[in-house]
């Protein structure tokens, strides 16, 4: 495989040997760690010394099932830290195809002309690109599919991303020509500052991938495969009612963030639970349950259609549902859905522009529970780019800022997703001490707080919690370098078979000689160089806490932010 | 002397006795003592938890000349670090008049009812204010003045503050019945989330200042006020021309940031500079001369007059004009003088917003060199609380964000003032490592660099610069606590006699037995404690650096910023 790197400055290409030390990283884990080694810490996020850092995982491009997440590193603008985002889409089984173990976007351009990029065969070429500026993801992605072909994969951003916003994301192809999001970070801007509005891949005649040992491989998968499907939430829950099964599973445990984090539980739920969802799906002629990559097994996504049973969106994650729902206090599923649809279309991650409505909401810019008023804020002001937009569309510390709010649930100014800190005590240890900001899937202790997996431990107590957030991150850190999905962690952390025929799919593909331990440590090696980078940049262990208002009791079990800044900092004691 | 608190969750007010270790200090080195000792250095700036701090200098309300600065302390919500802004008025001296060391206003109210402060012999009442809601501070100080009488002290928010934005600042009546302000850091906003429109300060029947030693103290302040006059920078050259003696100065000496920095010329320099501007304010029958406090013999402000011989503005200091002149490339001085205007009535920093605008011309939103633009926007967007309004009037940083633009002459989110870091090293070394964020008057090294005070140091040279920071640094810490005007540290730091005149006043007023080294200690004390304030709060040295854009050539010397990290980390080396 080979390191693609690109130079915006002088529209170079070159490819480049992939280095002893990078040869089993992948994923998330590749992103950091070239991030840490080339990225001044203190550097601008938009200038010329962020790099853009696009690497399929470690299995991308195998019959690993799951295994076809794309991950995305840089310089946040949104944190000011180093960010990962990732997604299922086509990109990441075509990059490994193509034999593209990572793919690094360096410097700006001069003046303002704006660029594509396409990968093939035998490189990239950067192309200029006029034609598709300040279109939305879903004519970028339905254009390029006329011009290049329904198998040309495509990564893109949309006009928030253009806006170079905070909350913009990068948007990647899926199997049905919808559309998956690199939701958080702001990485969209990144992408957008490098003045690249899309990269289209074309892994026809790529060198295909080269694995050493295939009959152990195949032994291994087919292990994995069934273990994911046998594990009751990933072979299960998940399939048949997407994320959104948990609207009714926080709400019940109390800890379903409402009205910007002042009640635990929205009595609304009934309108926008997964069951709802599903029932509504079933009855518009949509599609309940399929994978946004393929070889998914577990089959999150759905397509999820309006009244006259056209589409209307998909990939409707239970965080969309709960951030524009109980937690601006919506019950409105279709509204929901629209939103979706937009922020999908102009490139935006819905938990950070939850967030900023929350903050709109607390502001009076308009009244709790408006959904339409939501969606027209969307359409007429963040699509637009007008100046509320771009208040907006810069996330919720930004909008709380310029309109003197003071409850704003971020951590490191990224805003919290769909599970409260006090009530989830485990989720809230890894909102606090993540190196990615405010984020659920970098340790989702969300797992034996709430849904019994790896263990139960109470959520209302602090007791375990730290522990709990610590193995989960670094578990995370480790299946985002293989390019798994995280909802594969359910059975690699339950069952010990799964987490073995995975450490035997990499060692058959590699050559290597892992044991799991050696796959954990690897998952530290990554998250110390997440934290070096921070600390770097100027992180202290203050960033590592949650905004003030948490020690607020929240409804109904009324418990409130209750751990020391002493205790947060045993996280990374490893 | 009382230390007066109020708490405005219960609307309280206490007198309390003065503690031993806070009885010789006075000004900032007051504010900063008190904002460390009970401020949550973690707390949201807006919030409960935050305090805002007022207090007259040592040696204020006395026969000493220039001694009637007054300092505020809070949390600055646009630092996030420790912040002290200064200015002249009538407030100062009337406190020290009622025996008032320090006003410390607490907590926040409930609902949404705002308050006025009415500060008297007996202490301070507390009043709900509904009538000056929404009002500039030029109707406040008009209204207050009309119903309390001419000799009422007031202390005001405007729009901004109203809006917490955080540009927005405190402003104080000044002998004229004009508006002087303490410009940085948004102070405005803090008093506003305290939801206090204005303080009134009525010295009627104060008990006076208690000196103990009075003939000793009536000769030290003649030796100290004719010091002042004989130096030929606060004898001459600023009572003459005001502060905008230096357009002509910098310009000539290649540091007047033009076009946001990226000159060090400016080619309408002939009509903004300080002759132009006293030949105008003569043939408009304008005050070229006076006060800004009573007692000051610098007399550097004046009245700027309209085309019709109106009164347009006052205190119309270099810094504007730098800001809305050369670093915006507008060459005329009458929309400046307007923009002046609006700024003191709306109650927002000039330094601040004339960055702002500066990023706003980077991000096209108005054109370089657009007088009347600017001024639109004052009077349009940020008076009315506009979504425009709202990104500018919170400072640079924040409206390079909301556009993306990377070029932003910030540090620690502080806008730089009018001197080129790169062609005056000294003064950059004090933007990048006062506890303050970018700011001129905390150690300000022009004096060597460029005025030859203090001894000469290359302003192009890094040598000497180091040290030349540091020391001015702990002096202007030192004179800020007694709270004198910074201009009388060119007489304090060149002539002998007139530090050990400062010294005996002090010593005299409260039979201390000070040296000037005990004084400078003071300094040293109080600069530490703000630094471990910041520290506590979350900054590191790499908040102690200036943005990366400072590695361009400025012309015409085509110097670089060039100082290393480690180079400025001995700031603090003592």
């Amino acid at each position: 495989m080979k390191i693609y790197r690109i130079n915006m400055s002088n529209l170079s290409f070159v490819a480049e040997e992939v280095p002893e030390e990078w040869k089993l990283l992948g994923g998330r884990g590749l992103t950091s760690v070239i991030v840490a080694k080339e990225v001044d810490p203190t550097c601008h996020p938009l200038g010329n010394k962020n790099k853009l850092v696009f690497a399929p995982g470690l299995l991308a491009g195998t019959m690993a099932a799951n295994s076809g997440r794309l991950s995305v590193g840089a310089k946040s603008p949104l944190t000011g830290g180093i960010k990962e985002s990732n997604s299922g889409g086509t990109a990441a089984q075509r990059l490994a195809k193509l034999g593209v173990k990572a793919l690094i976007i360096e410097d700006i351009p001069e003046g303002d002309q704006w660029y594509s990029l396409h990968v093939h065969k035998d490189g990239v070429k950067i192309k200029e690109e006029t034609e598709l500026l300040g279109k939305g993801n879903y004519e970028v992605i339905h254009t390029l599919t006329s011009r290049y072909g329904e198998n040309t994969g495509v990564i893109t951003i949309g006009q928030a991303g253009e806006y170079k916003m905070s909350a913009s994301n990068i948007s990647v192809k899926d199997p049905k020509g919808h559309i998956r999001s690199l939701g958080r970070g702001g990485l969209g801007a990144v992408m957008s500052s490098k003045r690249i509005k899309y990269i289209t891949l074309d892994d026809n005649d790529g060198k295909g991938i080269k694995i050493l040992d295939k009959e152990t491989f195949k032994t291994a998968a087919q292990i994995f495969n069934k273990g994911l499907l046998s594990h009751p939430v990933s072979g299960n829950a998940l399939p048949k009612y997407g994320t959104n099964v948990l609207v009714n599973i926080l709400n019940e445990a109390g800890g379903l963030p409402t009205k910007n984090f002042r009640m635990g539980q929205f009595e609304g739920t009934e309108k926008i639970c997964g069951e709802t969802m599903y029932d509504t799906i079933m009855s518009r002629k949509g599609d309940p349950t399929h994978g946004c990559h393929v070889g998914c097994v577990i089959r999150c996504s759905q397509t999820y259609n309006d009244k006259d049973n056209k589409y209307l969106t998909s990939g409707f994650e239970y965080e969309t549902i709960w951030g524009f729902g109980a937690g601006c206090t919506v019950d409105d599923l279709d509204i929901i859905a629209n939103i979706d649809q937009i922020c999908d279309d102009i490139g935006i991650d819905t938990i950070e522009t939850a967030g900023a409505m929350m903050v709109a909401m607390e502001a009076g810019i308009l009244p709790w529970g408006d959904g339409l008023g939501m969606l027209k804020l969307f359409t007429e002001e963040i699509k637009e780019g007008t100046y509320l937009g771009r208040i907006l569309g810069n996330g919720a510390d930004f909008t709380g800022k310029a309109f003197g709010v003071t409850r704003i649930p971020t951590v490191k100014h990224q805003s919290m997703p769909a599970y409260d800190p006090r009530s989830v005590k485990g989720i809230g240890v890894t909102y606090a001490t993540t190196t990615m900001g405010a984020d659920h899937t970098a340790g989702y202790s969300v797992t034996s707080n709430v849904l019994n997996v790896g263990g139960r431990i109470d959520p209302l107590a602090k007791e375990g919690q730290i522990e709990l957030s610590r193995n989960l991150q670094i578990a995370t850190a480790a299946i985002d370098s293989a390019g798994l999905c995280i909802f594969t962690a359910f059975a690699i952390l339950d069952y010990e078979p799964v987490s073995h025929a995975l450490i035997d799919m990499i060692n058959a593909e590699y050559g290597s000689n892992w044991s799991v331990d050696d796959w954990f440590n690897m998952g530290r090696f990554v998250l110390k160089t997440e934290r070096a980078f921070n600390q770097a940049a100027g992180f202290t262990n203050k960033d590592d806490r949650l905004p003030e208002f948490f020690s607020e009791p929240v409804p109904p079990h009324n418990v409130t932010w209750d751990f020391t800044g002493e205790e947060l900092d045993q996280v990374y004691n490893f």
